[in-house]
């Protein structure tokens, strides 16, 4: 194995922290530049992690991160550098923030930025590398690419974009087709989202190269009918977003790329908002897809269960012999924990065959990335 | 034309800052969080911008853009939101930033983050659409794609990324063949920098749409040869750069796409440090490249040039025959521009056929999306 199999991702892109944080020409501070660019976070051989600010003028800063709860202190030097130190940390991805004086904003000595649709979504990111590289790491294995497009949303009326991963060697495998996972992201993230956060790209390279999944197409749409942030996200989202899936998005990539155009060579998954809309699109649309699951998935009101989802339950033997896999899984620190359970009890209470995955871990890419991995042997199998 | 012709493609992705800034949890101010949940930045009609900030306990509060010179201080109100109204500006695309209390960082209620290889290049983005769509907007023509491929540098023993533009129909295309354009980014940017920022996709698309230029396809790696920050970045760098994209980058793209694989149809082009490096490999691989260009270049020493580009004035003549192109460009408010216009009389006392293309603007990507438009028809004609 060659080196680099050994080095996460963000470092082999050579995106080291080298630079640190830029002191901006407006400071009327008097240290010294050099004393001043500092390097964060900083992550130590046995995992423990530095975080650093120079703000000298800052009366309070306070660091909030997936590796902890709440929001912690940070302790301010007589140079006017804050810093504070963490861990050991088990190796993973984590987002974080600083919140200075009350503002909260990234780390602005980290390069790496999590960006999405939405202000909110906006966070540092800490990569802890482990002594072997984890399951969503780039490995010395053939490599699929990730193809962004512009298409025309005629259900829109706008010019969009998707990203689509196809699996190493599509464009060397002639006239073989591909079945297509349909994949969508949450709230607040883009079309982006899955590749630059949850790696399915280097996930499903892994599991490839393992003899463990099938090769397949995955087609990350942007998931919103209505602008993020938008009041009556959850309704009307669900029935504009349904409509530019069905109406432009499948038909767009079943015209530009080789697959297996019926619903057993179809799946629908998504995480949070975008689970919610995978599971109620998809168990609403078994003429289209046979692979359906919902991550953390915002399902709305228990009570509206029997309507949204009235055809399904309306004949289960129909439903039980389209379904390959119906997947729902939740963490049990996460919000959405006992909507997810109600939905798997409702599943149960109406004979419909699924799997309900109860797992650790909170409302984080951290539990998606993983439920991928899970997920993506037992697809079009 | 439809609709979202005349509509700039930050709005037509739905990115619209309707979430505006996000209050801290942690955040101790009893101001309640309708009034705190600020919008910025806010483009009026008649193209003035306000700037928002909600930052009660700061005491300093400064706006740096692309649309100004040097730092402004923004006024707080008594709501604890600092706010600025500046405008009206021209349509265009600008980065700016806050400095709040000394640290400089993004604008917390805007989406639109330019990022990179270090952090010092990260940016809020501010787009101001004019009244009908700007040469590098989405329009309503066919679309391109971006590639993203992650590549095993056998030169720099590591795994990379690079970014692909094919031009529309490359699927569809038969056996087609295309001329590449290696297209390299400036200090502190990536291989995404050249679509997320240059909307080389978009211009291109549009270049094509109305027949000012030939398809080809357009090549975007990872322009470090050494770690970004590196002391050295300019000679080493350029060095190591060299030994990925000859003995890596190009054989991988051969391989890869339907090219046409000889000097007469590659083009090598780049901005600033990627200018650099493109004049030094370019001129330097005459058997390799016959279209080559610098955009607001980093060319080092003027006492250099003699030695740099040794070969290339050795035999004028030669040199003049292989270049179908050799394009020099830079905005007079650059602080690049008296070494760029040096190396054109350079070229020109070794009678090296040359363009040079002096403009208004500075070290910004207003100027780069400009240049690749003028330069773009110019290509394998």
């Amino acid at each position: 194995m060659k080196p680099f199999a050994f080095i996460s991702l963000a470092l082999i892109l050579c995106r080291l922290p080298l630079f640190g944080q830029e002191i901006p020409s407006t400071s009327t501070n008097t240290v010294s530049a050099r004393a001043a660019r500092v390097t964060s976070p900083e992550v130590e051989p046995d995992r423990r992690v530095t975080f650093r600010l120079f703000a000298p003028k800052a009366n309070e800063v306070l660091l909030t991160g997936e590796f902890m709860h709440g929001a912690t202190n940070i302790q301010k030097s007589e140079s006017g550098v804050w810093s504070i130190t963490i861990g050991p940390l088990e190796p993973e991805i984590y987002n974080y923030n600083f919140t200075i004086d009350g503002v909260k904003t990234i780390d602005p000595g980290n390069a790496q930025v999590k960006t999405g649709s939405t202000p909110s979504t906006i966070e540092s990111i800490l990569e802890v590398p482990g002594d072997s590289p984890a399951f969503y790491d780039g490995r010395d294995v053939p490599h699929g690419e990730i193809r962004t497009h512009w298409y025309e949303s005629k259900s829109l009326n706008t010019l969009r974009r998707l990203t689509v991963y196809v699996p190493p060697g599509y464009d060397k495998s002639g006239r073989t087709r591909y079945p297509v996972l349909y994949l969508l992201h949450g709230a607040n993230a883009d079309e982006d989202s899955w590749h630059q956060l949850g790696h399915v790209n280097l996930i499903l390279d892994n599991l490839l190269a393992a003899g463990k999944a099938k090769p397949f197409i995955v087609v990350m749409p942007f998931g919103y009918g209505v602008p993020p942030g938008s009041s009556n996200a959850l309704g009307q989202n669900t029935t504009m977003f349904c409509r530019d899936l069905l109406g432009d998005v499948i038909p767009y990539i079943e015209s530009s790329y080789r697959t297996e155009p019926d619903p057993d060579h179809r799946a629908l998954i998504g995480l949070s908002m975008g689970g919610g809309e995978a599971l109620s699109i998809g168990l609403n649309h078994l003429e289209r897809f046979s692979y359906v699951g919902g991550f953390s998935s915002g399902l709305g009101r228990v009570s509206d269960f029997p309507k949204t989802y009235a055809s399904l339950i309306a004949d289960p033997g129909a439903a039980n012999k389209g379904l390959h896999l119906l997947w729902v899984g939740c963490g049990r620190d996460d919000g959405a924990f006992a909507t997810s359970r109600a939905f798997s009890e409702f599943l149960t209470q109406n004979k419909i065959t699924h799997t309900f995955h109860e797992s650790s871990g909170a409302h984080t890419w951290m539990v998606w990335r993983r439920y991928l991995h899970e997920v993506g042997p037992l697809l079009f199998q």
